[in-house]
């Protein structure tokens, strides 16, 4: 068993090694590539993608997956091994199962229709890539068809980064949600609007940069082990245990995009960096699932980089970097502005209490697609409408309604948006489970120490990287299934604290 | 014969696409890798240069290429398809000839000869690595001998980076090249020093980069099509013709450190961004060879960089650049500056006139170790009886002497030096050349303008990319086989006029 363990880390690691490369040739991309370089670009990610692919179905594999699941059975469920062959034969599994035949057309049909929604976008001009999306609907439903037997058509596709979640129990969870969230969002938007105005002056491009790449220090993301680089897109991105990346953008005239899209992204990297060195090489050396890397991103974004303790500790330094503009400003002030909450129509300018049901429009709209509930041609429209009601507002044209968001563009339809939401609520499991073990966990981020919460994170989360699901993890981590009641108390607390009870 | 070179353009292509993703792993390890993903980089490496060599040495490649050799008689020598068959051809054939296993042993060997130096070097003693040089003496030879019949053992290994040059006739060569050399450096060295103090003031970083991107885009680096970024050993780098990269260094005690550094990797560039778009994806969308390669950095570095004329035009925008360190410094001084001559122990520090003797020294030296002439123990004492010799200076130690290029250290032993010298000869016959098809050429330049011998050296030189042998090339663009006349001539004339002649 020990040499057919040694022939799969082997395979593994030539696999993890070519996919590390086309990040590294998807990060350079997205930071220093010049101009014209992107049609070779994309012929260097295709060709490495397609001899990872071929490694990754390679028949041998598949026997040696075979042969190692039988024998793993007698070892512990939790242990190292058994974990690494039920996870690559999961990996390996879903794989195999759709043809090299499908991946390639559709992604020859994707780079078209990106191509098609900039310009749709551009003109605003929803027709223009109408067509385009239908095709993308029938290719997403081909693709849940290669995995027969699914409860709803939305669960192969939702399975790829949440794997476990199951649409109809997902609608139901977003539905309390949303109950919950509506009538809040208008109770808070109701009452005279937080000013903006200090956070909205004149910020040095260079100073905001030193600044927070000061701060995400005092957070723990370890420069020997990463990066912080300008993109036009915030993202996290790794490369090795020792390489992970993240990259940030600077609006020069309002102090909080640096801010939170940084911390954000420290988020998901601090997840990343606490895996199990253990584990590079293989597919458990990564972030379990797109809802539990999210939550870690919105964790260390909202509950604690938008808390009042947090500025407690860090707005000293931050009125030092920027004296002219917050020398007056009180702490008070900053921390309301920092969580102004508006009704507004962009998902990803959307604040903390609006934010999931910019989310959940988006998944109930794609669920009703895959159903055949809701045709393409209609959606504009369905769109409009579902603005209105959860909101109270809707976009006069599609570039600010249904063309603003680049995944159903660039993408399968279906699968992409409830990591979001999925993210916010177990932001607050986690964190409560966190505080309940160390109490002290809020006044000693106030004295500017994050250092008890990151190490309950690393111990319970990080580094078992993708060893549990997220349903186990959660479960062992918390000690129940996933629930929103802490995530509604988080809220209502919050907006509470800052707005219904002044 | 169509469809058996599409099926070759595929397979090479596929071979390109991996060696540009290796290309930017090593880029991104020279200029932005966080310290510690050094094991990881080499990991990936690795893992994609296996791959690479399967793809190269696949028999289905050398049945193709069999094929179409034999239809490629019925076509001009001068056709792309032709040469293209031809060339990959080659490249097969050197590359099968060669065990992958030896490749591995060579590479595994290398890495630990690489930390033996890196600590031989520091503490300055030659007897903590001699024993792995022995070795790679030994895989030199062995290298070799997978291609018998070799006039020279040293030819096969001269191959890899100037394929046809015969190391006897190189010798002869460099031989007439140094009785030139010895007297000439002899005379001016005799003269009082020329004064550096001009360039040698304090020059801050960000302003000497500012100058530097402004100056090559004068010169023709197209930034939509490359950048420049800062490295500790300054190189050249592409990874497709739309993406070329250079990488420089700055002294901010030296100004000439990134002025002469930065020209000479853009000559570099200038060659790889002029090759026929239409090779991209083949083995002819590359410099041709070594030699040709520097004489393309050199002659922009040395023939034009540091020339008069060029300062003409561009002394008054660098003396704006820096107005309190150059203001009163005549065009005179700096060009006397730039063109200091001293005898000196480091090869990557000599000036235009010394370098050649620099080089010497080591190719013979590496001649007599291939021979069994040398020994390796015996080589820091022969070091120093060279430099004595050639340079009327010698080294009282080993890290100012044998120690101080990483050449042999990191790679064969022979074959890696000869690029610099021929570099050297070939820059003065293709300057030579296009100044006799366009006599302005000198003029032209002192007005600021080099597109007249930018555009000589794309047509005759540049734009046939790998097509021709570097013998090939030169009797094709200099209407001559290689000689050192030209050359000579070129470092008389300006010795005469900064030293001699004054």
């Amino acid at each position: 068993m020990e040499k057919k363990l040694q022939e799969l880390k082997k395979r593994l690691k030539e696999i993890y090694d070519i996919h590390s490369s086309m990040s590294l040739l998807n990060w350079d991309q997205n930071t220093y590539m010049p101009k014209l370089a992107g049609d070779a670009r994309g012929s260097q990610m295709a060709t490495l993608g397609r001899i990872a692919h071929e490694k990754m179905t390679d028949s041998r594999l598949g026997e040696l997956l075979d042969e190692l699941a039988e024998q793993a059975d007698q070892l512990p469920f939790d242990s190292n091994e058994a974990s690494l062959i039920r996870v690559a034969k999961r990996e390996y599994e879903k794989e195999t199962k759709v043809p090299a035949e499908f991946i390639s057309r559709f992604y020859q049909h994707t780079s078209q229709t990106y191509q098609a929604w900039v310009e749709a976008r551009a003109e605003d001009d929803f027709g223009k890539v109408a067509p385009y999306l239908e095709q993308t609907l029938e290719l997403s439903r081909e693709y849940a068809h290669y995995f027969p037997g699914f409860e709803h058509i939305a669960d192969p596709l939702i399975d790829r980064a949440d794997y476990g979640m199951k649409a109809n129990a997902l609608r139901v969870l977003f539905g309390e949600l949303r109950e919950q969230l509506v009538p809040l969002v208008e109770q808070v938007t109701a009452l005279p609007a937080v000013s903006q105005a200090c956070i909205k002056q004149t910020f040095p491009k260079e100073k905001q940069l030193a600044y927070v790449k000061e701060l995400i220090g005092k957070m723990g993301f370890d420069f020997d082990r990463g990066r912080l680089d300008l993109a036009p897109h915030p993202f996290m991105i790794k490369f090795a245990h020792g390489d992970v990346r993240i990259t940030t953008r600077v609006n020069e005239q309002d102090l909080s995009e640096v801010l939170f899209s940084t911390i954000h992204e420290t988020g998901h990297a601090l997840y990343e960096l606490g895996i199990d060195a253990r584990f590079e090489g293989t597919p458990l050396h990564r972030g379990t699932s797109s809802g539990v890397h999210e939550s870690q991103s919105r964790l260390w974004e909202n509950i604690v980089g938008r808390s009042r303790g947090f500025w407690e500790a860090h707005y000293p330094s931050l009125q030092a970097a920027f004296p002219a503009q917050l020398g007056n400003v009180t702490l008070d002030e900053f921390y309301r502005a920092i969580n102004h909450v508006e009704r507004s129509l962009i998902r990803t300018d959307a604040d903390e209490l609006t934010y999931n049901l910019h989310v959940i429009i988006r998944f109930d709209l794609e669920l009703a697609m895959l159903e055949g509930n809701l045709k393409v041609k209609d959606l504009p429209e369905m769109w409009r409408h579902r603005y209105q009601s959860d909101l109270g507002i809707a976009p006069s044209d599609d570039k600010h309604g249904v063309l603003q968001d680049i995944h159903w563009y660039f993408d399968f339809i279906g699968g992409m948006f409830q990591g979001y939401t999925l993210g916010n609520i177990l932001s607050c499991q986690f964190y409560d489970a966190a505080c309940q073990a160390h109490p002290e966990i809020p006044s000693e981020i106030a004295k500017g120490n994050v250092s008890v919460l990151h190490g309950w994170l690393k111990e319970h989360v990080y580094r078992h990287g993708g060893k549990w699901t997220a349903t186990e993890l959660v479960r062992r981590a918390t000690g129940s299934d996933m629930t929103i009641a802490p995530y509604i108390a988080y809220l209502k607390r919050k907006a509470g604290e800052l707005y219904l009870d002044r």
